[in-house]
This record gives structure tokens, C-alpha cells and sequence, in this order.
């Protein structure tokens, strides 16, 4: 490809919204462009990247045995009100109506798809097990879109889901599927962890996450010498409560004018944060939850919603708040409240004269005691767990890092198909619901995760596996170099579509800038050095190597560099 | 691929709603399932197919120096509105609104996308020209889905868009993707022909279609010995009108109880069709229009839209006749009619003594005049033009044939720049708005059509270029033919991936039933004959060859009849 045909719009700045390095760079090289929040077009160097990391996939995919399909982005509510998703799922589902004014949602994820569409032709045992992929959009109507393609609500997806006449038979599968996402991730030299996770709307018995490390990832990976790693929405707190030998104070109502969060509340009434209960309410499928948390700790919603088994569960607005309850956001608390369901986490049976909203504008109770002052109905785990807090396995301090989570399998067992009733005919004729796995890779949000790994304050720095193109041929000069560059060119394309010649009318510095910023691992300059019949072959990650102006000897640098080529 | 591991759910009997071969075949086949009405999934082997018809596309297209890329399927009304084709493109796009009430479309085409994504980016002449391709889905809310996936309302496209600055840059891109259109046909041995068409609701000054021959088409193309072709939406009508020479008569209201149809009115008054004007009712984006088109002739629904630009145009529905003209439709006329713009068809003006509906139900008025009798307010040619009607560039009678229109090319001129002001800077430093082009080319479509095409009472018949398998190795034995069979399978699953093994424990016949209906180029029979050392080859196609089985000579004769394969 010539650079002055290529369609790379780079950009010298960041742009205003870009929050994270992968977001401005991919931005800035000409990969990607916003088209509204969380939706993007891929630009040809974007594509490419795409179309290498979903070829590496299947590659993967197709190696298990599993079989590439396509099921559509539509589907019809039906499918989805047999599982009770399409009311479960919540307002991430993007749904709309045909002109026949029938419901349908755009596929944030295909078990009931899938599962309707073996029914009645996957039957027999001897089938199994059986193993489907795709590779295709999804979307999820993410109420802050943001990092770019990291969160958006139109991304690439590869889907997998197994079917099974035993648990055994998913396990295996289960441990194929895991390590080809260990092959995945090598191959396009992720530094990646696996560990425990949630989940969440998408139900089963266990699963696991492949997080790759970033430090503008969204999730953090809590782990310990002793091998134990886990998702922080999924780490069992299991540290000692704080046990207060305190007697019990006399109940006041004080006034706190405009004294909202946890901070403001511990300077205006000189407490600790420890020494607050937050509540929050949440509006759910059968109605309202309040969550009490002491004030030091976050809340985990992904705990609360599994807690209560409703993926649907959302804050509630600051207005619905007050139309049901008659306060503000800040000043709630579980003393006086009515009509809602009241969770606390285990902390708060043993906490004494704490502090809570007033439940009335501008007002906190304090000395508050559960027992005395309020009643909770149902208590659990509800704390985000923290680096420093203790190890569920061992006991040690956990250690943590953040990432981004890219791979994502579940052991669903027979949720869909015993809520479908989809069945195959097992040895002895019976009928049996599947087994049933799935497996999902996040393929647009692989492009933000390699970036988020691998760039340094010139640009990005491509795996060798999934650059854009390998090699750059940079040309500053005129007539001479331009014909060496036009030679070199034509002689590389002949060996692979991997080369991309600067031939463009701009000034060097404009060249060497725009080949750090788009990452080519490799640079071919054909300039000053060309009058000793040199040319300069520099490796992105930053060595220099001189080479005679002979094209099979460049060539055969370069095949050398290649097999060479690492990234720290 | 072994057929037991393969997911290939045969049928043996035609689907209860396939009213077409390819749509019965490819259900049968086990390519795909239908999800909804126009919604379908593709399994292995349907996948399969489509990749390997994808990939001959995106080649003819980077040959051409198309620069692949990926846009949204979900774009924001904003940029519809912007060329006004949010209200104009009428009820086939499905539209929805996101969690923040903002409104969507499912990109049926991205001609407004693609022009705001190089808005301000795309700057200079010396950047031109430029053509970007994308392989994406694309949503169409057909009123009636049929076919199969030859009129689905979720499938995917190939499409491409170009930036010029001259309109001789333009032709030059036209003709060159009309050479690759012309390729990719070839490639995938589909008999087609090129015709004029009708812009519809892309626009621009010209286009042409692509069309495969096939009785199932819901194309017409008609032809000339001249060497003119054109589409049936687009030809004009250049034959005689009818004068008739005869004296007006007394208009009469004649009681015409439940005659509602061209022919009932014809068998109740005792007159030709051709003495009978019909008055068909639309609704568009400016109220109503009432077309009026003599008996004998259909009405050409795209010449009509063409007429009044207005793409939303839409049949009228019984209910809103009623309500809006107080009758039913079969009753509708010119004469007392209100509230409509009227547009007659040339012939019109030339009828003498007609009959047309009597704008009360069970009537019709007889000895019509127009002028005495009713106004008309415009004139145009709304007929379909049909077989036997003379050529509109020699005269001669026109030729017809069916076929299926799988590429589409448009002249778009300045339409979509100039709607969105999208400009690019010229050698004299002006500003101007891009000359573009754009491109369509139907990817599912063309896995139906191929089948209309290439088919028989067994099944399938595959060109060699996007057979979902070339091979399958029937093993019709026991453990000495099975044993053979797996070494052939290896032996030639080591050259390519494009062998099927049918171990399954099934029927001879069951084997060769499915082997034919999935429609293998080759089937290697390993069976009686290998007592005596042989083993037959079938060609889907008829021929049989007999040879010794030896894994060398069976992988030879296999190449050689590779080379010699030939859809007829």
C-alpha cells in the first residue's frame, strides 16, 4: 500500500474526550473515528488489525473443533421472555419494534438464539458434544460509554456455546476453550491473568475471566503469592468485622446543611468514615432495595444483584428518589424508611452509634443502632474487596492490578435449556435437558487492550501478529531514493501485503512521526545514508540497524528481525 | 470435517414455507434456519459458503484499490436528517431510540455515515480519488420477507463508496468495479447480464444492476438483438398509444355489486381491460397521490416514486381508503375525487368512453371522458414495460427474462456532499463538494442465488470457488472400507481443508442422498469395489470414474477433475 493512496488520517493532538492512551491513539492514527457515544467506524488500518485478531480467533476456534456460524443481531422478544431475560436483562438490552410493531432486541448475547435454533435437530447423544462459534456485533446499551472501544455499545464479539450430554464432557470442553484463550492471548503477546469472576447476566455455575493488564482497565484483579486471583465484582470478603464494645448513645436528629456524601458527612460531624452507614437504593424487578455499607467500604453491586438474582437491578435517579421516598439522594437512611427492601452488609450488625441520613433534607441521625433503631431484614457480603484486605484462600494481604477483560467462559449447565426445554435423547432414550457452556471474546476491545499495553510517548508498538501492516518504507529524498524506495517496495509486496511505502509529498519529520504513531514494527529509511548505499532499518521498540542498499540483504534483515521481534 | 462431528441437520422433506428451490434447498441442506420472517442464522455449512464468497469480494475489491473498513450498523438519525432521508426512506428502515430517547436507524446503507466520517478529513485533490468497501450487515424492513435469503430484512452487503473531484474520475472507478462485478460473477460461475436500473432510493444521475439469471428472480430484464438490456422498474415505454376515434358518450353510474377487480369489472360490463382505467391510491410524504394507468397495463411502482421523488411512497391500506375517500378500494376513481394529486399514465389522455370506479361503493361509472368529465393535474410514463413491447432504443420487440439483482451501481454526483456540505479543496484552492459514487453488491443474497442457478432434483450443485466442501468420502463398509476411508480423509486433509469424511453410522442411502442434496463437487465412494482394489469418483455434475485405490492416484484424478470442473 502507498501511504499517498492510504486513507490514515493522523491527528498531532488528543482529542478532547479521549480519557485513555488507547483511545487517543487509535484516534490519532487513523484507526478508528467516533461516530456518536460507544459507536465507532474502523478506518482501513483499524480493519486490518480486526481482521487479523478475528483470524487469529477462529484460527483458535476452529482448532477445538468448534463450528463458525452466524446468527442474526435481531431476534425476536419470544425467545427471550421463555428464559424471563427480556425482562431480567435490563436497560443495556436494546430493543425496538418492527413495522408490524413485533418486539425485537439487538443481540447482547445468543444462548436463547442459539438454543431455539438446535432445538428439535441436535437430538441425539451421539452428537455430542457439539460446538458452535461466531464472530459478530453485539450491543449493550452502556449508560456511559467510554475508553473508546473498550465500552462501547456496538462491538465485536466472538461467541461460543457448547452443548453436552454430562459434566464431564462441558469440562473438557471448558479446558480446550481455556487454553485456546491462552493462545489467543500469546499469540498476540497479551500479559494476561485468569481469574474467578461473576456471572452475572448470563447465569451458570462457574466462570472465568482472561483479564489483560492495563492500567486503564476497568476491572481489578485482586490476587496472592499462594496462586488464589479474582475478579474484585466476585472476591468474598473475609476479613475480621470490626466488633465495637461501645454502649449503646441516645438517637439525635442533627442538622446538616447540604451534607451529602460520605466525606462531607465525617468533616462536618468530625467522625470517621468508618464510623457512617451509606444507603443506597436501587430500583429492581419487584421493586426497591436499599443497600447498607459502612462508610469506608464500596458498595459491589455485582454481589447485590447476585444477591438478590436481578441482573436488572439500576441506581435509582436522584428524582425517582425523592418521589418515593421524599428526600434527596443524600440523606437516606434505613431509620423510618418504608416500602424497600433493606439489605446490610455483614459490617453493620456489629457497628454502634453510627451515623445515617435523616431520611429529611438537610438532616443526619447519629448514635444510630441496629436493633434499636431500625431492623434489617437480610444480611450478606456486599463490600468491594480491596489490595490489603485478606486472601480468601490463604489469609495473606491480597495484592491487586487492574485490566480489561477480554475473554469470558461460563459453565451454564441447563439454565436455557431447561428453561427452553430443549432436549436431546440420551443412551437409554430418555430425555434430558443440555448441558450447556458459553464462551465469549471481546474482538473490538482486543484492538484497545493490545494498545493499552503497548505504547510509549510516540505512538503504538504492534505485535508483530496484528500490526496494521509490518513494514514501513520511509523515503526522504528525491529522485534516487524514491526509485530505491518504489524497488524495495515492489520487491517486499511480492513476498506479502505487509508493507506500506511514505511516498507521500510531507517532510520527514512528518514521516517519522506519523510511522511511530501508527506502530509499524518496522522502518526501511531511505534517505541521506542511501549516497554510501546504506539504508537505516529501525525496530519500533527502538534498536537501529545499518544495511547495505541491496534489497535481498534488506529483506533478509528484516525475515531475521522478524523472527526476533519481542515486546517487553 | 467428519460428517459425525459436523453439524448438518438434513431434511428429507421440502419446508411447509419454501416457495422457491434455493429456499427449500438450503433449509433442506442444513445451511441455514429461519429466526423470524427474513431472519435467519447460517450453520456450518451456510457460514462456510458466505466466508468463501466474502473473501472473493473483499479480493476483487482490494484488486480495484477499495481500502477495506467497518462501519456502524447503528447510526444516529442526526446525519439521516441531514439529506432528509430519515422521513423520505419510508417504512423499510427500522428505526429505535436509545436508553437517552435519542433516535437510531439500522443502517439499510451508509451513504450519510461514510460522508460524515471523512467530513473535514478527506480534504485535498491530491488525497482523490478514494474508494472505501465495508462487508457488513444491513437492515431493510421488508413489508412482505420471502424468498429466503434472496429478500431477507437482515443480510449482508458488500458496499462500497468513492470520492472524486471530477466526473471523469468517477467513470473510471465505475468502470473499473464493473469490471470487478463482472469478475466476481465469473469467479462464482453465475450466468448474469448488466442493465440500466433505477436509482430508487440511493439516487444519483446513473446506474446500472447486475443481475443472475433465475426463474425465481424478482427482476425483469428486458432485452434487445440491439444489444439494449434494462431492468423492468426503469424502461420507458416507447410504444404507440391507443387513439380512438369515437364520439363521447352520456356518463352513466352503473350499479356493480362486489366487482372489484380489472377483470370482474371487464366480465361484468362486457368490456376489454383495455377500456378500463384502474386509479391506485399512495400515500407519500405530501398526502395522497392517485396514479391512473389504463386496465391492460401494470402499474411501474418505481417509475412512479421516480416521478414525484419521494421514496416513502407507500400502497394505501383499505382502512385509510375508507376513511380518507369514504370507499372501498375497488371502487376508487378519478371522477369526484378530492383531496389528491392525480398523475395519469400518457395513454390516459388518448381513452375515450372508459369505465372507472365509481367513488361509491358497488358502483362504477361507464363512458368516461377525460376533460369533460375529470381533470388530471400531471402526465407521465407509469407503465411496466413488458415482452413484446417495442425497444426503446430500436424499436424491435423486447425480450424478457427473470433474474436477481445481486450488484448495484450507482452514479451519486454531488447528492450526499452538497445535502451535508462535505467539501474538499481543489488544485485552485476552491472548495468543493465531492463527486461520489457508491456500490452494492448482495453477500447472502448471492449463496441464494447460486443455488436458483445450480441445482437438480438431488440437491445442490456447488461451483468449485464457494462449495462449502470440494470432497466428501462416502464409506459404505466396514472396518477394511472404513480404514481406507480415514486414510484417504488424512492423506487429503493434509492438502486442503475441504474434505468431509461421512463416518456416520447411517444407510448407504442416507449417505448419498445428503452427499447430493449438500451438492460436493467430488464424491469419493469407498465401498463393494474395493474387494477388487478400486473406488469410484462422482462428480456432482454426472460423470463417474472408477480408479485404484491408491491414495496418490485418487488425489491426482481428483486434481485433474478440478481443473476439467464445469457448471453447465
Amino acid at each position: 500500500m502507498r501511504f499517498s493512496q492510504l486513507y490514515a488520517p493522523t491527528l498531532r493532538e488528543n482529542p478532547s474526550d479521549a480519557e485513555i492512551p488507547s483511545q487517543a491513539l487509535l484516534q490519532r492514527g487513523g484507526f478508528i473515528r467516533k461516530v456518536a457515544a460507544g459507536i465507532y467506524t474502523y478506518l482501513p488500518l483499524g480493519r486490518r488489525v480486526l481482521l487479523k485478531i478475528e483470524n487469529i480467533v477462529r484460527e483458535e476456534m476452529n482448532r477445538i473443533g468448534a463450528q463458525e456460524i452466524l446468527m442474526p443481531i435481531i431476534q425476536p422478544a419470544e425467545l427471550w421472555k421463555m428464559t424471563g431475560r427480556w425482562d431480567d436483562y435490563g436497560p443495556e438490552m436494546m430493543k425496538f419494534k418492527d413495522r408490524h410493531d413485533r418486539d425485537f432486541t439487538l443481540g447482547p448475547t445468543h444462548e436463547e438464539l442459539l438454543t431455539s435454533v438446535v432445538n428439535n435437530e441436535l437430538t441425539s447423544y451421539k452428537q455430542l458434544p457439539m460446538t458452535f462459534y461466531q464472530i459478530a456485533n453485539k450491543y449493550r446499551d452502556e449508560i456511559r460509554p467510554r475508553f473508546g472501544v473498550l465500552r462501547a455499545r456496538e462491538f465485536i464479539m466472538k461467541d461460543a456455546y457448547s452443548f453436552h450430554d454430562s459434566w464431564e464432557s462441558l469440562d473438557e470442553m471448558y479446558l480446550k476453550m481455556r487454553e485456546a484463550y491462552e493462545r489467543i492471548m500469546k499469540r498476540i503477546d497479551l500479559k494476561f491473568t485468569i481469574v474467578e469472576a461473576a456471572a452475572g447476566a448470563i447465569g451458570g455455575n462457574e466462570s472465568h475471566e482472561f483479564v489483560a493488564f492495563a492500567n486503564a482497565g476497568e476491572s481489578t484483579i485482586l490476587y496472592c503469592d499462594c496462586g488464589y486471583a479474582g475478579s474484585d465484582e466476585r472476591v468474598p470478603y473475609k476479613g475480621k468485622y470490626r466488633i465495637y464494645e461501645e454502649n449503646e448513645k441516645e438517637l439525635e436528629l442533627l442538622f446538616t446543611p447540604d451534607v451529602r456524601t460520605v466525606e462531607q458527612v465525617a468533616d462536618f460531624i468530625g467522625v470517621k468514615s468508618s464510623k457512617i452507614v451509606k444507603s443506597l437504593v436501587f430500583r429492581g424487578r419487584d421493586g426497591y432495595v436499599m443497600a447498607l455499607v459502612p462508610g469506608d467500604k464500596e458498595l459491589n453491586f455485582e454481589k447485590l444483584k447476585s444477591y438478590i438474582n436481578d441482573q436488572s437491578l439500576e441506581m435509582a435517579t436522584p428524582d425517582e428518589v425523592i418521589q418515593n421516598f421524599g428526600v434527596p439522594i443524600g440523606f437516606l437512611g434505613p431509620v423510618g424508611v418504608r416500602n424497600v427492601r433493606v439489605i446490610a452488609d455483614y459490617q453493620v450488625k456489629y457497628m454502634k452509634n453510627f451515623v445515617v441520613g435523616g431520611m429529611k433534607k438537610d438532616y443526619h441521625y447519629i448514635n444510630v443502632n441496629y436493633g434499636r433503631d431500625f431492623e434489617v431484614e437480610e444480611w450478606a457480603d456486599l463490600v468491594v474487596v480491596e489490595p490489603g484486605d485478606p486472601c480468601p484462600s490463604c489469609g495473606k494481604p491480597l495484592k491487586g492490578e487492574k485490566g480489561i477483560e477480554l475473554g469470558h467462559i461460563f459453565k451454564l449447565g441447563t439454565k436455557y435449556s431447561e428453561s427452553m426445554n430443549v432436549k436431546y435423547m440420551d443412551k437409554n432414550g430418555e430425555l434430558k435437558p443440555f448441558i450447556m457452556g458459553c464462551y465469549g471474546w471481546g474482538i473490538s476491545r482486543t484492538l484497545g487492550a493490545v494498545v493499552e499495553q503497548y505504547h510509549d510517548d510516540n505512538g503504538m508498538v504492534w505485535p508483530l501478529s496484528i500490526a496494521p501492516y509490518e513494514i514501513i518504507i520511509t523515503v526522504v529524498g528525491k529522485e534516487k531514493e524514491l526509485k530505491f524506495g518504489e524497488n524495495v517496495y515492489n520487491f517486499l509486496k511480492e513476498k506479502s501485503d505487509e508493507v506500506v511505502l511514505d511516498d507521500r509529498a510531507v517532510s520527514p519529520g512528518v514521516k517519522f512521526k506519523d510511522a511511530d504513531l501508527i506502530g509499524f514494527p518496522f522502518r526501511v529509511t531511505i534517505g541521506k545514508m542511501l549516497k554510501n548505499n546504506k539504508v537505516e532499518i529501525k525496530v519500533r521498540t527502538g534498536e537501529k540497524f545499518v544495511v547495505e542498499a541491496n534489497i535481498q540483504k534488506i529483506y533478509e534483515l528484516l525475515e531475521k528481525l522478524k523472527k526476533e521481534y519481542k515486546l517487553s
